[in-house]
């Protein structure tokens, strides 16, 4: 962990060494992946079921590929109510706000003889990674499929490896209550494949959703274009940004809640007192004890952690907007000011009783977030991920006789002659 | 060109084949474009310099790299007035359609203690590649310039080749009424870097947008990640959908307006006329001998062209949808019900008074758009490109208890141990 005052003289050095440190580099699994992406291309079914019988130990058959309705209903029968009601209150408010973000069409006519605009349309279909083992989590779930479903995509196929046949019953359920359409027992590349070029029993979608590890994430680069994805993500971060007037502990497990992810996760904790930094840094050590993740948690504290002294929230907010974090908690009595500061951020939890954790279930905005400084150009998962606009542009003779002669004019000196006779010859034929 | 009749028994194999025969591959170049991305990251302005003299045959010092306001002063005087004026209109028309588009914040609070929302903010900075020599378009960089401006987006760098020293005065122009805030004489691969990475002349910009060859085109996607980019463009084209109530010379001039972009570029024509598809083949070849680009149009057409002859609109909106045009012309008397059913398609023009050649320099709509099928799942460019979203949520006591057990329940179902805690501490601070 770096322990830093910004008025030391290589505070800036560090600083930035803080931000490049956690590059993800896919480049190793490049070949391998191209692999796979080509046998699945090729062979369809026949390579998912090798695929699945080798990095999953699963011997299975084609008609085998797609799990069975009774399979998710008997996983519902495993899940305690208590757990049911938590998922439907967090699919709940996940839904509510996702509703809210339908955006409008756009449709006028303007003065020169045009009628315009746009519409928006949900893509056709979608398909849903999900990640098998410990980084198998029913809130990622509906966080990737509700805004789909609330998008109007028609068709959502999820793909979740099941590593010795290990079904994960909350997984299901959660793809169940999002509204996912159907579920297969593929996982890594050659899931991506599946999804992206379709195979005999899956076939393809429009656009592919889901975290996933180096595989994964390298499958998805290389498919991009044929299919639309989501962003990349890296390795996840929070800032946290606190005044003494909260309780160390707290604060403590905000900054371990990130760690506990993975151990190339980032917390950074930034206040405007020493001393309570003093106090949060004790608390971590002592929290990390009791932690199940405690090893994870700890190698990324060590490795990526960092806490930082300010002078002044001015000065934090600086620092903010270069990191571009992920998470962001602002725990500050001036949290209003230093919210308008903040230009580049996935995701704000502001105020003492609003700690990240509460959003990456059950507040309601989406906990797919941009990673590693992608908050300076990209935006969290929404349903503008699953619609996309057409815009249409409508003339009439007054149109063309008003604005064709500067299409004209500007198509001729850049050479195009069909594009100022499409204009030019019509514009004659008004005139007759 | 393929002549089809949908009644044909070998039409979904022939037509299949048309959506796929013209996928970009830039595999070829992906080592070189490797080679000079880490030149540039390495060695900055040096690079820059070797690389200009090496391509463009152009030897500069750093200091020549920015193009001068005299430079861009002395480019207004060599345009005539009515080109100005051309280009003023395109840029008005640009710009009022986009200026439409900025999208509402999102803020309320909900009946369970919480309150939150989203806000769009611009990205700090962009950077705008434009091609040298025959592609260089003035339109091109007013389409991807203004959205954003539109957006807020305050430092917008360009890029443009200047083969052998030459500068295109139109292209400056309209990257001057555009609001470019800076140009610089560097192309090519070299350039994308230089916007990604920075060097001591150019400093990196969040987002990268315009159009390019096949370097410029793996180097985004090299990018992509460390920057945000538009979408990978792939090559253009048209689908005309026309009745026997059109001019076939018109029709044929739509056509060849995509064909003369460009030899991968396609044009397919839709009627449900034998004997007026006829009268456009024919058409089609006479107006292809007056072309200033003939050579490219005559390969594009014979190559990638296509006529078919449809028993119904219906039928018609089938075919559309599976191909997802990026620009779509709509020329019948029951376009409305055409238009409702077309899912995808980047943009529409409709009626005989609307060629697409007016969307491409002064509809309004934006002339960036997805091609080669990626309709399906994105979009033209716009000012959605140049904003991203921060999401927020914020929480009082009553809220963090109404939701926070739920949280707590599935947290710990997924292992979570500090997620939990960081929960159930705060509880348990408010039993006291």
């Amino acid at each position: 962990m770096q322990y830093l005052m910004t008025t030391q003289s290589d505070f800036s050095a560090i600083f930035n060494r803080l931000l490049t440190e956690r590059a993800m580099d896919t480049s190793a699994v490049k070949h391998p992946v191209t692999e796979i992406l080509e046998n699945v291309k090729t062979n369809g079914d026949t390579a998912l079921c090798e695929y699945t019988e080798r990095f999953d130990r699963l011997p299975i058959t084609t008609s085998e590929l797609r799990i069975t309705d009774k399979e998710i209903k008997d996983a519902y029968n495993e899940i305690s109510p208590e757990l049911l009601e938590a998922l439907d209150v967090a699919a709940y408010r996940i839904r509510s706000f996702h509703e809210k973000q339908l955006p409008p069409n756009l449709h006028y006519e303007d003065d020169s003889g045009f009628e315009l605009g746009y519409r928006w349309r949900p893509m056709d279909s979608a398909g849903l990674y999900v990640p098998g083992g410990t980084a198998a989590y029913p809130s990622s779930v509906l966080m990737n499929a509700i805004p789909a479903t609330v998008a109007g995509v028609k068709r959502l196929a999820m793909c979740v490896p099941t590593p010795d046949g290990q079904l994960n019953p909350l997984v299901l359920a959660a793809a169940h209550k999002a509204g996912v359409t159907e579920i297969y027992r593929v996982g890594g590349a050659q899931a991506v494949a599946a999804l992206a070029y379709g195979t005999e029993t899956i076939s393809a979608v429009d656009y592919i959703v889901g975290p996933g590890n180096a595989y994964v994430a390298e499958a998805k680069r290389q498919v991009y274009g044929l299919v639309g994805i989501d962003s990349v993500a890296g390795p996840s971060e929070v800032v946290v940004v606190a005044d003494k007037d909260n309780n160390p502990t707290h604060i403590a497990l905000d900054l371990l809640a990130q760690s506990e992810h993975d151990k190339m996760a980032q917390s950074i904790f930034i206040t405007n007192d020493k001393e309570f930094a003093d106090q949060v840094v004790n608390a971590v050590n002592e929290q990390l004890e009791i932690l199940a993740r405690k090893d994870i948690a700890k190698v990324s504290w060590e490795n990526h952690g960092a806490v930082i002294v300010v002078q002044s929230w001015n000065e934090a907010a600086i620092l903010i907007n270069k990191i571009a974090p992920e998470h962001l908690e602002l725990m500050v009595e001036e949290s209003n000011n230093l919210f308008e500061d903040v230009r580049h951020a996935g995701a704000i939890f502001i105020g003492k009783w609003c700690p990240e954790a509460i959003g990456d279930y059950v507040g309601g905005p989406n906990h797919v977030l941009p990673t590693s400084g992608a908050a300076r150009f990209s935006s969290g998962l929404s349903i503008f991920d699953f619609m996309k606009r057409t815009t249409f542009l409508k003339s009439n003779e007054q149109g063309i006789e008003n604005v064709g002669p500067a299409a004209v004019a500007i198509a001729n000196t850049e050479g195009l002659t069909a594009h100022a006779l499409s204009i030019s010859q019509r514009l004659k034929s008004l005139e007759k």
